[in-house]
Order: structure tokens, then C-alpha cells, then sequence
């Protein structure tokens, strides 16, 4: 079970990662699925059950999980099962699903293992900032330590064999997740975004696959699996992005140029409102926290801010982190004037006279 | 000629008069006409020029005036002029006219004559909230100083003449200027405005007749100076004031009592907004210092406001205010960023660390 109390900060909110003002996070996932087993679609309960416990102990002998929590999603709550979904350690998908399924985090959720998701294992590794090489390098190993104890659904011929066709041959998918306010600004995201799809890259909201896209915060991910070297992958997405966050640097340095007044307006009203609003929406935190990294990223409020608190604002204020931080459900208005409160004390606000 | 300093603050600002947090200020004023000259707009240049030189020195024989600066509108500036206007000392027609013009100003602002306006005396007296009385005493006294020194038209039948009939009687315009937030957020203002008009006094924008209304800011007046004494206009317009006082303060109470969080909000983020900002325009310092006024009349902000300050607010911010205090001219942008910083110093903003 998720115990009541919030967990241990994950260690990629640190921010200290290169790059972390415009990356806020590199996630390399990998599919495998058990050579003895259905398809988790395919599989019945009881066979699930099976699957769930043998993944289960190649998890808890790998070294790279260190002694995993491990959570069973068949015996946890909605609201706690959204937690994990806010945490990026658990797919929309198995959360929502039925059966036994579960997730088992390492240390400081760098690396965790979904288990019966649509594969029977999606490994993933999650780092602060723009970290594709060092990300790879953690989730081969632990890929490795799995290996060992189970045995995977290989083709010669393909590669890894799963569940969809879109991820065979590797099962690897890499993304960052990037803030591109500047190129937003400058209405240069269109083309952008489309010479990223001609290289054959994938941009998604930040929730990844169908999610919205919210704050100007995009994932940028590989789509090929086959026929590309786990290398050449990481190398191809790693030299895109490196240009993307070039671009956004020029742009917003030409829009701090050109209308200085404007952008640290729209910078301190961010400021204002978060520093003193007493009912906010998920949707406008976001949003008004992508305006003061923006603003950061140009060196307005180097003292009151930093990358750590801003990653804070963005996680601490999703609806399910709220009301464990709380110790009870809260329905939307509540919430929304909860959030303000913890935003505030976030920022560091001095006390308010009230009425 | 008006000084390029910015004058002392004009006594009513202080906002220390009864009700001035919904009651900003008490106007009255008097017309009066000079028995031995054609009106205003039908005399010719050398005889208004007379006027002046009469009205001049009856103004600076007035006790009540105590040596009051004069300033001749016909060699003042178009800034120095909209600054006056910006203080309602002078009316936006007297501003814009052309020839021999003037007002004289008591200290403290609160005594002054228009001289040359639509009559040749426009006598006014200003107070800090809602203060009819006082200020009729104040204009009354004034008014017979001046009789005393000057041939006033006056008919028996008619009363005082005045240019026009609208005013003829007994020349007198009294007004309160009136912060109604409440009746606004809760749709009542409609029906109170109707209620104001059916007993004969009429509602006008914050800076007299034809001028838009802002901030829910509205200026009741008498429309009647015939048949009517001095006393039965200003009982009249008293009572009704003290009636739309507590229909806005009922409101206000339901309002806080039905959406406590939505109030709050709306008043901190007009805080965190004028606090922060750094591009604003006047009249978004007009609607938010409604909203911060609105917030201070319920008990928020008690130890980071006051009356004094929320009047100033909506002042200096004014462009010829800004212009004066800046010591020179600004283009709009130019403004709109120095207001915002005008405004973060009022509130007593901590500095901000910059680029």
C-alpha cells in the first residue's frame, strides 16, 4: 500500500540536471514481455497473477532497484493511483486497468518497473534535466539484472518482441520533457514541431501519449524501434534537442530584447498571482508557473526561485499530490484554494492580514 | 504657472473623512456670474480679461482662501493643465478653452474657484468621504466672502443666473463620489442607479458629466437648483447616500459570506498584480485598486493598506500625475512601465532581484 503520508521527494525534482531550466526530465522506457506467457491482454487473471510474481522477484533481486517498494495497483486506491500517475511512475493506462498489476520504484524513482501495463514489463528511467546517455546507461543495466532472472520474448530476427508492433525491436522509448516558451511566444513552434515529426520524432503533451499539451511543456520521443541501434536512438533525439533548446535560447533572448517591459510584466504577474491568488486551477499553475521559468531562464527572480522549486509547483499541485499533502480527499473548490495556500508557502509568501 | 514639482498632496486625499473607504470625496460647487459682464461664452476677450482681474481680486481678499495660488489656464501648459484636471481643480472644458482663464486654489485643495468657466465663478469646496455638511459650510462661507467684493447676478424672482438654465437658483451642484463594488458584483446596481434617478438626482462617471464610469466608481449629484433650498439639496442627496452606503455594505457582507474564497481571491490577486507588475495601464490600476478598496472595506490587507494610500493609488497614477512626478513627458509605454513601478513603490514592494 502507498502509505497516507506523501512519499520522499523523487530525486529528477531536484533540477539539478544539465540543462533542467528548459529539460525538465529524460525518461528512457523499455518493453519486455515474458517468453512463457500471453500478451498481457491475452492472459487471464490467474496468469497475470503469475506474471505479476515473477517479475516481482527478478525486481526485488536486481542490485539496481536496491530493495523496490513495490505496489500492487489491484489493491490501491483511485486517489493513490493517481498520485503514482502524477509521479510519471504509473501509464493513465495501468492505472485505469483491472487485475493484478503493480509498479516497483528504486530509490529515488530513478528507475521503476510497471508490471502487466501493456507489456508485462516497462522498465523506465527518469533523471532531472537533458540526461539521454546517463538515463540509457542506468536502464540497460537494470534491463540487464532483469534479464538474468526471467526469460524475455526475443526474435532473432525482430528484436524484443510486445504487445503492439510499434515497439519492437528495441521496446525503446526515449523522450525529454522541454519548455519552449520562447518559441511559443514567437509562434516558431509550428515549424518546429514540424521539422521534429520529419525526423521522424514524436511530440506529445506531458502526460505523454494523448495528453494535452499545457504550459508550453512538450515530450519530445523517438517512434522507431526497428532498425535503429539503442544508440543511434538515443544519439539521433540527444542531437534534435540539443538544437530545439538552442532555439529556444535565441528566441527568448530576442523577445527579451525587443520587448523587455513586456516579458518581465508577464514574468512578475505570474509572480503575483501565484505569490498571492487564493483559488487556482491545475491548468493555471501550470501555466503560470511556464511564465516565471520562463522568466527564469532569463534571470528574473535568480533569488526567490530555482529549478527544484519550480519542478515543486508543477508536481506538488496535481490534484492527487494535493490532497495526500492534505490527509483527505478534497472536491475541486477546495482544491483549487488548498493549491493557492501551498503555492504560496512555496513561494515563500510573508503572512497575509485577513479579514 | 504650476510649478514642474508635484504640488502637496490636496487634503481630502488623506482619506480621512467619514465612510471614505466607500466615499472617496464630497464635492460642492456654486456658479455665480459677475452682474456688469455678458457670460463667459459671450463675452469678448478684453472683457474676460476683466472678469479675471475682478474675480482675482476678490479671491485674494477671501479669508477663506488664504492667499490661494492662481494659476492663469490661458499660460499653463497642456500637462500643467491635464494635472489640474487630474486633481478635479479645473474642468476638462476650462482646460481645453481658449482666453484669459484661471483658478484659484485655497490650501489644502479644499476651497477653489474656476474663473471664466461656462460662469464666471465656479466656486468649490472638497472633502475627504462623506462630509455634505462641512462642505457646504465651507462653499457658503466662501461664497459671501466673495459677494461681499463682487456684484453677483442675482434675481429675486430667478435666484443666482447663470449661463445655463439648468443651474439658475441657487447655482449649486453638490456630489459625492461613491465606490459601489458590491451592488456591481451582485447585479443590484442597475435597480439602486434606477432608484437614484426617480428621486431626481443623477449618476455621472468619476470625473463629472459625459465621463465613463470605472472601477465601480460613480459620482451622485443633485440635477435640481430651482425650487429647492441650498439645505433640501444637500438633506436629500445625504439621505440618499446614506441608503446606497448600506445597500453596498450589505451587499458586500452576502458577497464575502456567499464566496468567501472568490472574494479573497479577487482581492489578492489585484494585490499580487499591482504589487508585481511592471506594464499597467491606468485604468487597470483603476479596476484593481477597486478591487484592493473593495477587499480593504471587508477587512483584508488592514495592516498593508489604507484609505490615504488606496486614494493616492488612484491619483498619481494619473498620466499628467505621472509625467509631473517622473519631471518629464512620457509616451504611453513609457508610462505604463513607470506606473507599475510607481505603484509596486506605494505598496511597498520588496525589491525585486532583475535580469
Amino acid at each position: 500500500m502507498v502509505p497516507r503520508a506523501p512519499w520522499p521527494e523523487p530525486d529528477w525534482l531536484s533540477g539539478d540536471g544539465p540543462e533542467s531550466i528548459t529539460v525538465l526530465s529524460t525518461r528512457i522506457r523499455l518493453a519486455r514481455n515474458l517468453a512463457e506467457h500471453p500478451f498481457t491482454h491475452r492472459a487471464e487473471e490467474p496468469e497475470r497473477g503469475e506474471i505479476l510474481e515473477e517479475v516481482r522477484e527478478a525486481a526485488r533481486a536486481s542490485r539496481s532497484l536496491s530493495t523496490p517498494r513495490i505496489l500492487r495497483l489491484d489493491r490501491t486506491s483511485t486517489l493513490d493511483r493517481q498520485y503514482l500517475v502524477e509521479r510519471h511512475l504509473v501509464s493513465p493506462d495501468l492505472a485505469n486497468a483491472r487485475g493484478p498489476r503493480a509498479v516497483a520504484v528504486g530509490k529515488g524513482e530513478t528507475l521503476s518497473v510497471m508490471i502487466n501495463e501493456e507489456d508485462h514489463l516497462r522498465i523506465q528511467g527518469l533523471l532531472s534535466g537533458f540526461q539521454l546517455r546517463d538515463a540509457w546507461n542506468l536502464v540497460d543495466k537494470l534491463d540487464e539484472e532483469l534479464g538474468g532472472n526471467l526469460d524475455l520474448a526475443f526474435s532473432p530476427k525482430w528484436g524484443y518482441l510486445t504487445a503492439c508492433p510499434t515497439n519492437t525491436g528495441t521496446g525503446l522509448r526515449a523522450s525529454v520533457l522541454i519548455h519552449l516558451p520562447g518559441l511559443v511566444l514567437t509562434k516558431q513552434i509550428g515549424k518546429v514541431l514540424r521539422g521534429i515529426s520529419q525526423v521522424g520524432l514524436a511530440v506529445r503533451g506531458m502526460f505523454g501519449e494523448g495528453t494535452e499539451v499545457m504550459g508550453n511543456f512538450f515530450q519530445i520521443s523517438n517512434q522507431t524501434t526497428l532498425g535503429l541501434s539503442e544508440n543511434e536512438v538515443i544519439e539521433s533525439l540527444g542531437r534534435v534537442t540539443r538544437q530545439v533548446i538552442d532555439h529556444e535560447q535565441s528566441a527568448s533572448e530576442v523577445l527579451l530584447k525587443s520587448a523587455p517591459h513586456q516579458i518581465e510584466d508577464k514574468v512578475f504577474r505570474a509572480y503575483g498571482i501565484l505569490r498571492h491568488g487564493r483559488v487556482i486551477s491545475s491548468q493555471e499553475v501550470v501555466s503560470m508557473t511556464s511564465a516565471l521559468r520562463f522568466g527564469f531562464g532569463l534571470g528574473f527572480l535568480r533569488d526567490r526561485l530555482d529549478t527544484h522549486r519550480l519542478n515543486r509547483l508543477m508536481i506538488e499541485t496535481l490534484p492527487a499530490h494535493l490532497q495526500r499533502a492534505n490527509g483527505t480527499r478534497l472536491d475541486q473548490a477546495e482544491r483549487d484554494y488548498r493549491r493557492a495556500a501551498f503555492v504560496r508557502s512555496l513561494l515563500g509568501e510573508e503572512p497575509d492580514a485577513e479579514a
